[in-house]
């Protein structure tokens, strides 16, 4: 890996537990087959008029494909799942352990578990978000703080 | 989820086990912190004439961005970590659970742990690999059915 790759890197956060969400854990879909996706097909929720969202869940993983639009704001918050943020295009503006990180189109930020974080739409995005393990959280739709 | 996204639902594979890779189980790097990285600044790893890869690897997740250039096949293999391939750009053909399914762009293939699948790519496709537990064998370069 070319260690010029890495913008920031950072410790685990510690503190604002205030924020960790709970029943974020899935359970393993284990003896789940081989299965054929096509995204265009998939179920595209409207989570509140800035923000959609479809979701592929695997066994111990999960990706969520989503559009963000200019101004969209995910609250702080924080989980037990480790989150890779990939955006397409775009600019997500991301607060996280104190920093302030704009993350573009080909770009990536690994978010370790626990580590709260806060984003901002700075133009219309595009990315997938891939949990582990799955956000149980988002498939049960119990996931009130981004349906505002 | 929309059920006509799921193109083919298959139950595990059974048998093959000769074809099974030792060793692709990487150990969690726990206590790694928040990573920005970029894709075009990671190291690029030239595989074999038709193969490129690079990797982000996380704690327990790893995400492989691949070029597979038109002709180049991924020979019959299966492994424990479960694997989500993600095309963005081109066709590739997989074996798969007694199958044939060409994933295209827009399009995602579920692999649960130890399915068996051999792959060619139909024209130069582009895509993400994401894998879980990390692939050891990726990281540590001792994936030689690649390197042919």
């Amino acid at each position: 890996m070319a260690k010029a790759a890495k913008r920031h890197v950072s410790p685990p956060a510690k503190g604002m537990e205030g924020v960790a969400l709970d029943g974020t854990v899935a359970q393993p879909k284990h003896g789940v087959g081989m299965t054929h996706w096509v995204w265009d097909e998939v179920e595209r929720e409207v989570m509140n008029p800035l923000l959609e969202r479809q979701l592929i869940v695997g066994q111990d993983v999960m990706l969520a494909r989503l559009l963000l639009r200019k101004g969209c704001i995910v609250p702080l918050h924080s989980h037990t799942n480790e989150q890779l943020s990939m955006i397409f295009s775009g600019a997500l503006q991301f607060w996280i352990d104190g920093k302030e990180i704009v993350v573009r189109g080909g770009e990536v930020l690994t978010i370790p578990p626990n580590m709260p974080h806060k984003a901002e739409a700075l133009e219309d995005t595009t990315g997938i978000d891939v949990f582990h393990p799955p956000r149980a959280d988002w498939i049960n739709k119990t996931d009130s703080y981004l349906r505002k």
